[in-house]
């Protein structure tokens, strides 16, 4: 199996899903400004969104970078990644059409749980098949980012029942912890190739 | 005809039939968890469904990397296998919609069925363009798993109006046999270059 | 401009206009496959645009074959072709949701001609770029396919309004004929380089 | 970060922003041409939206040609970009399926005028990232058409609410500023290699 395809399979899947995301901004039937208004918990929900899918293709093209054989195991633990990845437009959909609600809020941390866990047992595997001398588990050091967002999903998931604004808050402050790129990995292949 | 262009349009298509599938999971107007209730046989649907493109997508790309040469026929043995592929969303999105029912679920298996004899034919048409020492040929073997599927999904169209659930688990039952990575060919590339 | 880039953003178009036309095939509401019969036009009009788009695919990749220089007329020319060919899933299911009638029998021809014209216009703007000794104008030769089908598309439109199984038989039979890819540029290519 | 993979998700997410535009092209339930009559505003929309993401693409992969190291600011900025590109289908099918009125006509002058900004955020990052002797600063030199399309848009968008036609027909215009591609860029690159 070679690496470019699956990155480009992967990158053709990921690129769809941050644009049919799109689609649950229904076009208004009115032509005033007030038509509008309505739409902010979806338009909301897509940023959120949107962001979350670019971090995830951000990292994953890091991540990807480092491998040099793709293994069975990596390709399916790659479409399983895929899988929750291609949840997100309904999750989104869902939350912002029903203005964050508790069930809609809780599930969407639902997803991002599962998404996060399919991206752990990928890098998991990647860091496996590379041996002693991984330079992923290098990369990824202590991956505190990597343990920490899991906990703060299940947080919000529960917060959600509470103050729906505080769950999406929590959702934000971990886009924003990822938001920055996965500079240990490029530090570690920096160092390599140096 | 170049094998990349091929390539890179075959994985477009199936990356947007893959993803598109999900539309057919549209979201609830409800809040509450119990709307998403009457979703889950689309939810399953769409599980069994994204299985067997992912493993159309990954043998796929092991059968294209034994060819070498391009010829007429192999490009329209391909658009043809795409365009079974390309049914599958409405396959999916009719039978999870109707709750498996008998229709719906054999229809689904006609489809798996079309889809699996157009691989055979693109199969085939590959195997005689590489000649005497075939490298695919040799690959493929006795292609037990390709004689075997067309077999099992006819047995389950015919089950769907007797057990919805057993043709169910039947086409739950072929994907599971395919979704080891097609290891023959892997084999035998490996051989070859070892 | 590269031609890689422009192959890779035309094949991305293309693959996204042959697979978002499967969503005219609208799941029906009911678990009967009498719920199926009303569909066999959308169906036939998917299927004929679906041989279409495959085949402007096929063409359209052996015609940038040959080209070494992109310039900014072709890259026009070619968003150009791109545009009428977006327009396919709209002529395809009106065609298919009016069961063939006349006007969108001959709307979809209209549509077929203009994708014509600015495949010619396209074929055209690649030639003369390439001088004098232009690859593409000995492939193409008298380009009697070219000359032919605008001919035949607009007597399928006019023929659509006294008899719209007639039209639909010309645009097929158009089909068919360029069904061959285009083995003259294959010719030539493997002159060239042999 | 590797510039071919940007390019490829910049080119996957725009080739299916500019397909996924024609949904908004919906298919009309009557089999007469007048009932397509209503639909000229949509297309009329789609024409000029299309036009611009063609552009949009066009001068996306001029400017990244001049790219040689691709940076975590770079990364996000071009995901900014590829956000307010992802609005385009919303607002065009809103300005189209209401005829053009005044805030719906406005609206998509705000999407126009925010991706404008972000194309220059990430113009203005490339170019601080080559340094003091700037492939991209040469190119682009005084960038009048930059400072002049925002200017342009805001004065459509003012005038759109007391003529919508004069504000369509500055969107048209700066569209027909940009049609010529970025001949500065390809200037300074052919004498750079010269």
């Amino acid at each position: 199996m070679n690496k470019n395809r699956l990155e480009a399979f992967s990158d053709g899947v990921i690129a769809i899903i941050i644009t049919i995301m799109v689609l649950e901004l229904k076009v208004p039937h009115g032509e005033d400004f007030a038509t509008l208004a309505p739409l902010w918990p979806v338009l909301l929900s897509y940023v959120l969104s949107f962001a979350y899918v670019g971090i995830y293709w951000n990292n994953h093209h890091h991540m990807l970078h480092t491998v040099h054989k793709v293994t069975g195991p990596i390709l399916w633990a790659n479409l399983h990644l895929l899988f929750w990845l291609s949840l997100f437009p309904f999750t989104t959909g869902w939350m912002g059409e029903n203005h964050f609600a508790p069930g809609p809020t809780a599930l969407y941390g639902v997803v991002l749980l599962l998404a996060a866990i399919a991206y752990y047992v990928l890098q998991s595997l990647i860091i496996a098949s590379q041996g002693e001398d991984s330079l992923l588990r290098r990369a990824v050091g202590g991956d505190w980012k990597g343990k920490l967002s899991p906990a703060l999903y299940l947080l919000a998931i529960g917060t959600a029942f509470v103050s729906q604004w505080l769950s999406l808050a929590i959702y934000a402050a971990v886009a924003v912890i990822w938001f920055v790129p996965d500079r240990r990995i490029e530090r570690v292949l920096v160092h390599k190739e140096g």
